[in-house]
């Protein structure tokens, strides 16, 4: 295996290009030679920092009683101490407080990053091309504000689902980056529709340098793209030379497919963490043979979102770039982050955070499936358009991952779309959202969630037809609220349209 | 007390004005209300966050061993301990890991902004006006980004010290904003030049937004300004329409004017937190009274830099403006930083918190005298200019504040200086720190600091003079070491200039 990424410099942004090695780095390899004395840069005595050690109470891999069972015991529970001395770790994976309470280490405190690309090679089987490395990041929200940063200048379009996560969408707009929706289906983006934009792209208008992806349990739509529909966007990215950034905070939640409650057999867990690996689906990172894919992974999902603790995988030279940015802006994550979520991980081992993800999916799937079921008992589904008697109303679509779940609507079957509505799609999603909230439950319009292109090529992505969402979910609250919540926002729509 | 701040949204970036508030933040009041069942937001369940509690061993107040003495026991330690519910949490204090590792509070843990809020208000004296806050940040480099995206739009000039943060000033030119020098002499920013650059601005060339400067043991010079300095900037800040951002990590590294070894009293720690209080020089932020100050505060050099926590202090509206672009970026510090930080302030209290910063002062000012006494000893300060025989060739200003010293070298009086450099300067400075290298010490040289303008009024800002200089720190070396270092750059100035 010989593949080296290939080189995207021309794809940076002046921002990027401006940014100049530090001088201050250029003598760095002086700090460690013991016949120097350096009096070169402003670190303080580790002697005063106030921590003497830190320690924490984490579950037990393999989890036999479920990741939510409390720590009673040694038996379930494990209790690990980092000590402020490096001289006083025991094992070379402790990250110890005068190391990580310590400037330095931009790109990641040495023993997480080698946790995480070890799970990176086992997750993807790493190795399309030599070339590839982590960064540690502050978590996905951090890591695409750097991504927009170190590729895009104003007046840059960048291609996203059309429907896309509202937080990425708006980070790009302000700082005057065009969304390009991508037509999205069931199954998310449409291959063929992000080739006929790309082949008919305006002459004279930049053709876009990214494109912004969920590609498991997409926000909001929670939709997830085959291997099939990324090897043809993997193709389209080579064709038309733009970066694919995949934001996967939502991988591991891959709760397979729906079977109604009727025809399926308990939900169990993995039988071995091959089958677990064997079902994941295949990555963007890992059919990337040219260094041309940026992968965001995040510990918001699997184990909390204030770790504020994420990494990249991608090329090194582009990584580099980033590192060159986070340098004059986060620094690193946090020493405390860093030290505990690493340590945590190199107890359980690579075997053990397997275990843990496996655990964690099949949380996500009891509930995905109650989700589905409740949606079925509650959501007025038979109910059959006017205007096309096979096609229903109110639909859902259940996701194989993720946390979200929409139900769609025919805006143009309201019975008074035309009279109080205006033929208005908008409107009635606006008049929907308030109706459920009015009946106690709520959801998030679609629109909320839409990207804005408003240059000439905008009739391309658009869509044009009456149908509009709610996005809603099944991860944040316990079973029997998340069934009195559908059974309201069933109650909200049969009232509008059954009525 | 009616004062109120001004409105400053005609200074904000292109960015800052584009930014919209979230959607999903129109719905957020709707999260807590018993009557609705929130299925809108993307929040994974505390339950599956695997951290049952963490705990840490810090010094105890007053810290009468002083601040790097060794925990060995009750009498000299605290330990404490975070759980993971907030039913858990016996004060209201502690931020449980189920708030602090959940999504929220861009702003801050309340416990962490109470803590800091009225630390603020102890040390300054805030009440000149009315609206003021704090907010959380990632540290001063985290902070100084987020405050170039929200006033600065490419093409853009601020005024800095024309020595400053390479850092700092790096990543203002990196987004294309031009750094205009302001003249300084041993005790900061000259006003009155400030003054003349800003009276005799090019017409046609938009004014700067703002003044970044450090005003306490300044990077690289080690200069303060002094109160009256301060007075007079900040009426130059009304005048002229700027903002001042305090950029103060060295706050509270205040060791007073230097005293030589033979006249000066044993150093002792402060008599009483009035004393030490009121000792500390008057800040930007207390002189403020239309909320035209951004100070920007952190725990690198009184904790740990690893904690990448620190805090802003300004109008409320303006560290709104902050906060819009932190909930799409940084999201919020790190949870366990923030936990473990906040709880650690707590259980030392206001006073204790004091008593640590007394503690580091002291600290701080043996090093400092230390440090002075033996560039004294060791460096040829009596060798004077041929050209003027009352100017050393070789001079130091000792700091009042900070960690760093800088040496200052008349490069004109290099032996070689016409004949090898060319009367170049800045081939001197290079061929001076190569030679400092060469002899087994390392310091940084001032061209590494300097700000750069290209535009027409470059001459205004810019010194013209042979003097260069070497920056040092005290702070970093064990004082043996330090001595030895010093020793070496004095052989090898000696080697250069006196022979």
């Amino acid at each position: 295996m010989t593949n080296q990424a290939k080189s995207y410099a021309h794809l940076y942004s002046d921002e990027a290009n401006a940014r100049k090695p530090s001088p201050l780095k250029t003598c760095i390899h002086y700090f460690n030679d013991p016949n120097i004395v350096f009096l070169g840069g402003g670190l303080p005595m580790s002697t005063y920092f106030p921590w003497q050690s830190i320690s924490a109470v984490s579950p037990k891999a393999p989890f036999v009683n479920g990741i939510g069972a409390p720590c009673t015991s040694s038996e379930d529970s494990i209790e690990y101490t980092i000590p402020k001395n490096i001289s006083d770790t025991k094992g070379k994976d402790v990250i110890a407080l005068e190391r990580c309470l310590q400037y330095g280490f931009s790109q990641g405190q040495t023993p997480f990053l080698d946790f995480v690309r070890e799970h990176t090679k086992i997750v993807h089987q790493m190795g399309k091309y030599e070339d590839w490395d982590v960064l540690a990041t502050t978590g996905n929200t951090g890591a695409w504000e750097s991504t927009l940063r170190v590729f895009c200048n104003r007046g840059d379009t960048i291609l996203a689902e059309a429907h896309s996560f509202s937080s990425s969408i708006a980070a790009a707009e302000a700082q005057g980056i065009n969304t390009f929706p991508v037509p999205m289906d069931n199954e998310g983006i449409i291959p063929e529709k992000l080739s006929e934009i790309l082949d008919n792209w305006t002459e004279g208008v930049p053709k876009p340098k990214l494109l912004y992806t969920i590609p498991t349990g997409q926000n909001p739509t929670g939709s997830s793209l085959s291997v099939e529909r990324k090897v043809a966007i993997y193709e389209l990215a080579k064709k038309h030379d733009f970066i694919i950034i995949e934001d996967e905070p939502y991988y591991f939640l891959q709760t397979g497919e729906y079977v109604p409650a009727d025809k399926r057999a308990p939900v169990t867990k993995a039988a071995s963490h091959k089958e677990f690996l064997d079902n994941l689906s295949t990555s963007f990172i890992s059919l990337d043979t040219e260094g041309r894919v940026i992968r965001m992974d995040s510990f918001s999902k699997v184990l909390a979102p204030g770790t504020r603790l994420g990494w990249l995988v991608g090329a090194k030279s582009i990584l580099n770039t980033y590192l060159k940015f986070h340098e004059m802006s986060i620094q690193a994550p946090a020493g405390f982050t860093q030290t505990l979520v690493s340590e945590t991980l190199h107890q359980w081992g690579q075997d053990g955070y397997l275990d843990w993800l496996i655990g964690l999916r099949y949380e996500y799937t009891l509930k995905r499936d109650f989700c589905i079921d409740s949606l079925k008992k509650h959501l007025p589904l038979d109910l059959m358009c006017k205007s096309d008697p096979t096609k229903p109303v109110i639909a859902i679509n259940p996701p194989n991952a993720g946390m979200f779940f929409i139900v769609t609507v025919e805006a143009a079957e309201h019975p008074e779309f035309e009279t109080k509505f205006g033929k208005d799609t908008k409107k009635v999603e606006e008049h929907v959202y308030e109706q459920i909230i009015a009946n106690g439950a709520l959801m998030a319009p679609g629109m909320w969630f839409e990207c804005h292109y408003d240059g000439e090529t905008e009739k391309n992505g658009k869509s044009v037809d009456t149908q509009v969402f709610f996005r809603g979910t099944f991860a944040a609250v316990p079973l029997e609220k998340l069934d009195l919540g559908i059974s309201r926002v069933g109650d909200a729509l049969r009232k509008e349209f059954a009525s």
